[in-house]
């Protein structure tokens, strides 16, 4: 049976492990040991403890596996990424970190490993769709609005981290792409609320995030790209005002003789009152609208995804649609299909309409599904 | 000539020592030497350095004074005026402590001391207003709606402190208690946000903050009391989430083997923000309703207090405000017009009509000028 290290137990990683463990040998790593040994008593998983940060002893627990996901935050996730591709690994990995993935890639190459990065639902499933997409027509206008919200809306926040909790401030701090009529705009993160009405969910808001990363370049022929996270109308003001304050900055100041980072006090404050508890639910809602020309026809598909927490096995929507996302490109890759050497950005796997028709019946066995419209109009 | 020392050389203490020093020798005290050095320059008025936490130092400081005028933060307050009434010298008080004042009335009888407290705008010239009327008919309602804001609105807080910050956020934190039906009722701070409309203003939000103080038990035959503290819309919901959030505790907590109270670090960000800065200009509106009977007609007494910053001597509407009702009572104090002897919170100055009516035109020769409606009813 082939063998796949899971490194991370975090909110997805966890969930991965377990997908992965019903057709591999699954191991999962990470520096929590209590969370592995729970994990280990209730699942087919073989759990192992780790500090990520020290790069020979990632190295030797790499040795025996055929395939690596990566699950780190993302302030961890370039570095382990490295060390992965220069064990001569493949990986997937869904770590939302702030260095450029495609500088490894000749790197990736030069060991001969496929690396499938940002594989999971935003970035992930939004660029395979638009690769799928790419292949077939000439795209104007890209546009995906994306966000993991609670179903209870609770004062003051109206908010619960799905994800890494200080990957959420990353969102709400790091300048902010978008390519407008071919030009590149940055503008600071949590900017342009707009206000977006959605199917069985009413009216959210959208802001910039920088969430197009790779397509930034594999997309530069297409002329208006955009990605914008969604939230409950008056969150992103809110994280304006605590940014302005400086809540979220790292660099330390002198608070009465002791030197200290103000963002480290605002996530001891901030993150357990971000924490999902016993019973609370969350949903993940995407809305990608792809425009252009198809056999010189104009052509509008829209993706919609609304996807609820699962009470049957507890898992969070965010963990079910990033992490079945990153297993599915799993499967591709440990079963040689999806082969591509170098750095893969997920738009390389939707290219490939076999790769892309597996990866959304996965997703559909697990019952995470996109709602496919589409508008075709004669010229 | 009679000489007076003002304690503190605050926001509002400045502008006391140089209004009494028209027709005092006056002098100013503080930690402050930089400050105090500025004023000496182009005032006359002397200074002096001290350290009023230091008890025998504040105690030989005050030695040669007729009067004392205490404005220090109200962290200080409580111990200092303690010093100061043990020192039998009378005074006139605008610090915003949180202990209860008439704890030492005995003491300050015991002294022979006259001690006014509480004697700035609101908590001061309304109680004025308040124990004026209140010898005069039969109270049934009392309400005082009061704030200092800045002209400019300024995304995001729309506020600047016009007095200690530290007092500042002490309003939003302590417990605010009003009288309904007779009843105390205690909520939190920053609760009832209620929108008000002024003339020349426009709407402003009001809440509950512990502004009573004092008449809470001086106006124990009143059953209904309220002040509200009035922010522009926003504010009050915004500092309800820094305080939800943990940012305004002052309890520490371990931030990577630190041990810090989130209150320091949120000052140390928050204070710069809120700081005045030259051109910067504020002002003071405060709105009272006496409601009741008055030789057995229906009658209400409406104050309207809407004053601005003065450009000619850069002078904010608050200091203007507070310490002209302090400077007020002082002259009152020092010229034996008000002996009472014990603790006084400023309601006993406005029973005797000749103190009231000679703050009123204290304060119109220094154009604070209070606009008073009279409504009166026949049974």
């Amino acid at each position: 049976m082939k063998k796949i290290v899971v490194l991370g137990s975090g909110l997805v990683g966890k969930v991965m492990a377990i997908d992965l463990s019903k057709n591999y040998d699954v191991t999962l790593a990470d520096i929590n040991k209590p969370a592995l040994e729970q994990i280990a008593k209730d699942h087919n998983v073989n759990v192992v403890t780790c500090d990520f940060s020290k790069k020979s002893d990632l190295k030797n627990l790499l040795l025996p596996f055929d395939l690596v996901i990566g699950a780190v935050p993302g302030f961890l996730g370039f570095e382990t990424l490295k060390t992965i591709i220069e064990s001569g690994k493949n990986v997937v990995d869904i770590s939302f970190f702030p260095e450029e993935a495609l500088e490894l890639d000749a790197l990736a190459k030069q060991y001969n490993v496929t690396a499938v990065v940002d594989c999971g639902v935003a970035p992930g499933m939004c660029n395979m769709i638009a690769g799928y997409h790419n292949k077939k027509m000439k795209i104007n206008k890209y546009e995906c609005l994306v966000g993991g919200l609670p179903q209870k809306r609770e004062w003051p926040f109206e908010y619960k981290a799905v994800f890494s909790p200080i990957d959420v401030i990353e969102e709400y701090t790091r300048p902010a792409r978008y390519v407008e009529n071919s030009n590149l705009i940055i503008r600071e993160a949590l900017s342009d609320i707009v206000e977006e009405e959605f199917d069985r969910i009413g009216k959210l808001e959208s802001f910039n995030s920088d969430g197009l990363r790779s397509m930034i370049s594999t997309f530069s022929h297409v002329p208006n790209l955009k990605e914008k996270t969604l939230r409950y109308a008056g969150h992103a003001e809110l994280m304006r005002i605590f940014r302005e304050t400086g809540l979220f900055s790292k660099e330390k100041i002198n608070v009465k003789g002791l030197e200290i980072s103000p963002l480290d006090l605002t996530t001891k404050l901030l993150f357990p009152k971000w924490k999902m508890k016993e019973g609370d639910e969350d949903f993940t809602v995407m809305r990608i609208i792809i425009e252009g020309e198809e056999n010189n026809m104009p052509v509008t598909y829209i993706y919609n995804l609304h996807d609820l927490f699962d009470r049957n096995s507890k898992t969070t929507s965010m963990a079910r649609t990033t992490g079945f996302t990153c297993t599915a490109a799993a499967h591709l890759v440990i079963e040689n299909k999806f082969t591509r050497k170098g750095i893969s950005p997920p738009e390389y796997i939707g290219e490939d309409e076999g790769c892309y028709k597996f990866v959304l019946g996965y997703l559909e066995e697990r019952n995470v599904k996109y709602k496919i419209d589409v508008i075709k109009k004669n010229k």
